[in-house]
């Protein structure tokens, strides 16, 4: 451990910008042709090289004419010319307009030789001796003569237009059928750290292994922001060949990123690789997270190191990464990649670095949007999804007062704030129900925690089981019940009855967390038989092995049972015919759909309500033990 | 012409949505792999099939014991523990922590067994008898435990999500490598119209041919809605074709879409073909533009025809057919696809049906957003970029007042305002200068049409030339002179000498609008030349053959000269020299960038400025007859 880097001098964030704005990503101009066009940036001016339209062009449908052999016509007194023939769109014409006559033309076809304007259809008539035209016209009316659209030689577009649908308009009318574009930033994605397996690959969590989280995310990151990303495989724990990726990745790319490994020897050969093929400009940061970054040249390239954790990555990648990225690409900052937004909460910060606090978003009932801060830290990845974007904090600030301002860079400009914020209980019918709420965000943190939270006025909802002592203020939404016991493995070889089993008996159990409706109800019926013997509650948890081994979900302690690794598991009728485990009933708990009284109207929650009248006996039909 | 149809039934905006609404779009749901999943909405939920972390992980580097050994150690009194062996990341623990024991740990790696919290390294030193913890540690201190950040069976996304580098996250930290979303609608571009050709493909003008700019312009659309473009081949004019392509496109997409053919006997194929193997919902709709509309089923296909006209096409296409395309793709509309400003000017409007303004926006020096109409009419392309979007006039608004508010959907959730918004005369300094200049538009209206524009407060600047009658109360950013004169062919064949040639001989002449700058330096020489012989200048203009044959860009003249159209024409040095034209020199002209007083600080006019003060003297070196 004593060959660790020590992060002493850490750049300001200014400087790590400053760095990378050092580098150079900007890949070479490409040409491509115009059904690909869409969303890249004109890498030069195009000038039109034709005239648009081509020829002079009637603009109506009607009669081409000359237009000194109308003057004086009128509805009372009709000019009746000679029709000679007809043109239509897309045709050459073969006759030519002369005193007296004239050519039926349709709109979009070259004007005759002779005509010089067109009486448009409506203003004439067919008559025995020829047309009679029942206005007069002026040289010029109703045709666009050539280059009136535009004109060969003029500007049509300038070197950086971002081009939509509407500019691959004007290039199809010049012709134009390729374009000079800026290329796009490639983006080489080096994953180190022994423990990590892609996903699809088999996990062998014994050994520690996890799921690579960053390679695809922050894949996903640099294709949005105009890169095109290049995963590279995994190196394993092979040094040498990590070594010969990162070096094959400054060949091939504009960019490497790789994200800090856990493993201090990845974290040497990348110290190694970049000081002796290129040039480390900076190591640490003095933001939290990303105190472990890198910024430096590989080769021709530039190279930054992200931090590990899922949420500390993606983090750095949107602050600091994906700006130059997009620079490099020439694209502009879309507009949705910040919202404002007010503190739903205090926050104290007193760390004398700036902070890239990450934040939920939700919009109370007059639209206001609150902002509240989200830092499960320990590299959870489901805090990915709860929150939303961070909120920059500078170092010399120390407190966030609710109601105050903040400015919040989303994680990506395609987030929405979620239109229903839930928390509480965990449980099979509220997740089915759920899928039928557009943009839900529901976090599983138990009854108790979930009750706390909407006290607090944050989430517009809590899904509550289970006793409680304390009073609420919310509108019930509405609920169901579910039967809950004690999940043993398939066939109860251990013939567990009930809870006086756990007590007296050596079974190994597996809890839920005191958060959890579940437990609540546990203690209650633990309660109830204490009262029974006579006793304290205490004695009869001291007495259950495990019953402070606690897991998170409702199906966790049912798992650890078909695992192997307790006998007994607190859990739901649902899941254990779900997992063909034995069961054990215990009772019956209500679950409660509470709002805050303040968000009742939101329509996120209106649509819950709407589920919930309309979708919940088919949900509760579909599961063992629920009743609605 | 007694064959084509009238609308004489023209249905309501909310019936063609209606209608649109009855057919089905929306395509099978599908499985990307996921990094192929970024943008693509999740057609069902995702629930987790394992635990995350999938064991007891360390959360600190430092050692793993048993905290019961640590209780009650501090600075003043460690706790001295046996260092019995290490774990990393990625490997099985091959130690067993028991009393008095501990076992190094780095930040991820399994839990040994034994071992319930981590010491953090900070907090500890090695010693001679092995390892002193300076501080005591509770059961679970810096362990995540199995499933603490994503329990088994919980639900992780839900049906209808957006799919975001975050989600893929979550994704990835599940193991999921390939997700089931929703479909892209597959829809088929089918052009009709004997006049057009393919970008890239050779025009013949003297036959009436244009490039054909919907169908890419369309199918950028559909790509921007969500869905998936495919192009059918062009039929041309065999309509026996033309039909098996329309049976074709519905046998293969979810929805056919064509752009209205100028030509009556495309469109009575299209109703045959649709009355044959379809539906038809609805033929006109009571918009302008967009009147044409077509909506109907085709096979097991929905049909839109869409006018020809391209803004009315791109116009109606968002309006309508692009919010279909998103819904069967479950995209929501995107934030950026409207913003609100306020009318620059007034519109009067009065044809009892609802309107589809384009518009244009324009930045005011304090930020107000103005909305001005752009209408160019008679399908001009340039009208593409010239607007911005659109604004829906309900049927019974007469009249919009300058300053009313409005919201504007734009041609596509990427345009952005211009950052400078000039007008008037065309040149090819000009036309250098603005590559300087972020998102600029500018406008060739001349300088006669640009001074007045500047004097009506919608531009930003303007930029003129040749003499003017009227004052102008604006800030000179700077300007050039050019040279100016008669263009002739190659060799100057028939001698011409000067502006007398013009009129005592005979030599056809073509001539620029009255609203350019060169025109009004030329009727200046004329009038100059009148003064001489004692004459009236309009004696002068009458003599010249073509004097009224105007063309429209500053290259147009040359252009017509070189041609054969004509033997002389109205120009400037450095375009004959480009051209390989002869050239007479008549003079030469100021021309003068004009800002709005109240714009001056405007950033996009500073950078303007900027271009003139820094890339001015390189611009003129590069053209004949130039000079700052």
């Amino acid at each position: 451990m004593s060959d660790r880097r020590e992060f002493r001098d850490l750049a300001s964030p200014a400087e790590a910008r400053e760095a990378i704005d050092s580098l150079d990503l900007s890949p070479a101009d490409e040409t491509v042709s115009l059904d690909e066009a869409r969303g890249r940036v004109l890498a030069g001016r195009i000038d039109a090289a034709l005239d648009v339209p081509g020829f002079d062009r009637a603009s109506m449908d009607g009669y081409a004419v000359r237009a000194r052999d109308t003057f004086g016509a009128d509805e009372a007194d009709p000019a009746v010319l000679d029709q000679i023939g007809a043109v239509h769109a897309g045709a050459e014409p073969d006759v030519e307009v002369t005193e007296g006559t004239c050519a039926e033309i349709s709109t979009g076809a070259v004007m005759p030789p002779g005509a010089d304007a067109v009486v448009k259809v409506e203003r004439t008539d067919e008559v025995d001796a020829g047309v009679a035209i029942r206005t007069s016209v002026a040289p010029g009316d109703a045709v666009m003569v050539a280059g009136a659209d535009v004109a060969a030689g003029s500007r049509a577009l300038g070197p950086g237009t971002l081009l939509t649908p509407r500019e691959i308009g004007l290039l199809s009318a010049l012709g134009v059928d390729e374009v000079p574009v800026r290329g796009r930033p490639t983006v080489g994605i080096v994953s180190t750290g022994d423990e990590l397996v892609r996903p699809g690959g088999d996990l062998n969590s014994d050994a520690g292994q996890i799921y690579d989280v960053n390679s695809y995310t922050i894949a996903a990151g640099v294709e949005e922001a105009g890169g095109e990303a290049v995963l590279y495989p995994h190196a394993g724990d092979d040094y040498d060949e990590m070594e010969r990726l990162l070096v094959e990745a400054a060949e091939e790319c504009d960019l490497v990123l790789s994200s800090g490994s856990t493993s201090a020897s990845a974290v040497d050969v990348i110290y190694r690789v970049i000081e002796t093929e290129g040039d480390l400009l900076l190591h640490g940061v003095s933001v939290k997270p990303g105190k472990p970054m890198l910024v430096g040249r590989l080769d021709d390239s530039a190279y930054i190191g992200l931090p590990g954790y899922p949420v500390s990555a993606l983090t750095i990648f949107q602050t600091f990464v994906a700006p130059a990225i997009r620079e490099a690409a020439a694209l502009p900052e879309p507009r949705t990649a910040t919202v404002e937004g007010e503190m739903a909460v205090q926050e104290r910060y007193g760390e004398g670095r700036t902070r890239l606090m990450p934040v939920g978003l939700v919009d109370d009932a007059d639209g206001t949007r609150l902002v509240y801060p989200v830092d499960k830290g320990s590299g959870a990845t489901t805090s990915l999804v709860e929150a939303d974007g961070v909120v920059e904090v500078d170092a010399d600030t120390a407190y966030l007062a609710a109601g105050e301002q903040v400015t919040v860079q989303l994680f990506s400009p395609d987030v929405r704030p979620p239109a229903l914020f839930g928390v509480g209980e965990d449980d099979p019918a509220l997740s089915r129900l759920l899928d039928h709420v557009s943009q839900p965000r529901y976090l599983d943190v138990g009854s108790r925690q979930g009750r706390r939270r909407l006290r607090d006025g944050v989430p517009d909802v809590a899904v509550v089981s289970g006793p409680s002592d304390r009073d609420l203020d919310a509108v019930e939404l509405g609920g169901w019940t579910r039967e809950w016991g004690l999940v043993v493995p398939p066939g109860n070889p251990d013939d567990v009855d009930g809870l006086a089993d756990l007590v007296d008996r050596d079974l190994r159990f597996v809890n839920r967390a005191v958060d959890a409706g579940l437990r609540a109800s546990l203690d209650a019926e633990l309660e109830r038989l204490a009262d029974e013997r006579d006793t304290d509650r205490r004695d009869l948890t001291d007495a259950i092995d495990g019953y402070d081994l606690t897991v998170k979900g409702f199906e966790s302690p049912a798992r650890k049972v078909l695992a192997g690794d307790a006998a007994v598991g607190l859990g739901l009728r649902e899941t254990a015919e779900t997992l063909d485990c034995g069961f054990v009933p215990l009772g019956t708990e209500s679950v409660t759909v509470l709002a805050d009284p303040d968000r009742a109207a939101k329509p996120g929650v209106e649509s819950l309500q709407q589920a919930l009248d309309t979708r919940l006996d088919d949900v509760v039909d579909s599961l063992s033990g629920y009743d609605a």
